[in-house]
């Protein structure tokens, strides 16, 4: 029992707990998730920004419920169930956050109902998308890890963390629309709801970690242009609303991401990235 | 230079060659791919179901052309060069096998010509194929190469290897259409093509590992019923026209594939899963 992180509050706060109140009368599309968990959370954007009927339902992932994993055996969160539209109560389960994204912007598509697309029509712009996707989700993550778990112990520098963090940024910021803010432009897309939910907790790097993220808050030196751009994509997005009201108290935050900053959590997350191995 | 592949075989040989000997002419949409690489032969494969008009460029990824990499700094294979529709020689760079090919059968979507699309356009069903081709890509293929490069020295025995690779295939197989041949059933589709480069290479670990891959080919215990379906899925699937046509004499594949067997390549999989971390 003392590899389960029980420190860990069990239920969402703030904006988050009034989104979820709102969303807690039975429905039969169900999202299961964590309230502290940014996976979830892009789940829960892209419910937001289609204004998709739905019931939210807290999980906590180091005790998981024995209706939730015999739906879905390989138990992760967030986790979506699918009603099949046969009148019964049968569910089909959706996870891997990505995944879960896409399915609700493909399923929910009437763009009088939803609002519009969160990927680009054109299949070129789409697979482009994807690509930054995939970028973001094998490359940026897996450095906000390894910088947030960084202790005196590792072979690597705070510095090293810091720089890698940085030169996965820099390509992804070169990719976005000159003008923004966001990474297509005016349009908010699945790419800026992918990494919006870690854009979210780099707060929790500056409060744990001596010199904090180090990601150019002024005077960004000779890639001053580029930093500008960053930062104009990551308040439009920090700031956008279905990111606001997907977000509980910030002070749970910190309590919760505690064990990851000590490299003692035991989340799938943390020991892929305390074993080097790719993100599960 | 002792750390490049120079024994490599440089070019197309048996049914491949004759295919990209039929794909030699200037095409604005062109595939740059080296003929041994398994994710070339994904997006290979796909022009081939689609029946579309492209250019065939074989590159050697040890000894990348200048005018390649200046389109695409990373340098990778597969590559898909994709022309601006604007009468201009301008080529946009597409890269990542899975994301090429969900982008060709994107955009090449008259079915009149192009044949079935090659993902369900159900969207639970479109979610769950790549969920599937996710499994895929993060579990069976780094399942195949830690067989195949498994050495002495290795923490793991052969034994373990052999066991991991089947441990990621059983969940698949219990997710394909009963009847088969293929994931979806009667339906060739992105799934299938995504694992049937590596179903295509089974045979070099029989070659190079004492007692093979170890999947059972008849008599599969208590599985019995399962490994008979995958059987059936793999022989369908390095039948399929797309399959053969893409494929180079096999001693070829014996020659390239010696290093991955010892453990010496430096190809980018080969040193990810030497290194035990994610594929690039």
């Amino acid at each position: 029992m003392a590899n389960i992180d029980t420190s860990l509050p069990p239920e969402t706060t703030g904006a988050a707990a009034q989104l979820a109140t709102r969303h807690s009368d039975e429905h039969p599309l169900k999202l299961y998730g964590g309230w502290f968990c940014p996976f979830v959370q892009r789940s829960w954007i892209t419910l937001f920004e289609k204004n998709i009927p739905h019931q939210y339902v807290e999980i906590n992932p180091y005790k998981k419920e024995a209706a939730f994993v015999a739906m879905n055996p390989r138990g992760l969160v967030p986790t979506l169930a699918v009603p099949v539209n046969d009148g019964s109560k049968v569910r089909r389960p959706l996870f891997e956050s990505n995944i879960i994204c896409e399915y609700l912007d493909d399923a929910y598509s009437d763009e009088a109902t939803y609002g519009p697309h969160l990927l680009p029509s054109d299949p070129y712009e789409r697979a482009r998308c994807r690509l930054w996707i995939d970028h973001i989700s094998t490359r940026i993550i897996p450095a906000f890890y390894k910088l947030l778990q960084h202790t005196p112990e590792k072979k690597y520098s705070l510095d090293q963390a810091r720089e890698e963090l940085q030169s996965h940024i820099k390509p992804f910021v070169t990719e976005m629309d000159p003008e923004g803010p966001f990474f297509l432009g005016t349009s908010f897309s699945l790419v800026d709801i992918c990494l919006a939910p870690w854009a979210k907790r780099l707060f929790l790097i500056d409060y744990y970690k001596d010199g904090g993220h180090g990601i150019p808050q002024s005077g960004g030196g000779e890639d001053e242009n580029l930093w500008a751009r960053w930062r104009k994509w990551a308040i439009a997005t920090t700031d956008r609303e279905s990111v606001t009201a997907t977000w509980s108290s910030e002070e749970r935050y910190i309590l919760a991401y505690r064990r990851y900053a000590e490299d003692t959590t035991n989340s799938l997350v943390g020991q892929a990235t305390r074993e080097g191995g790719r993100l599960p």
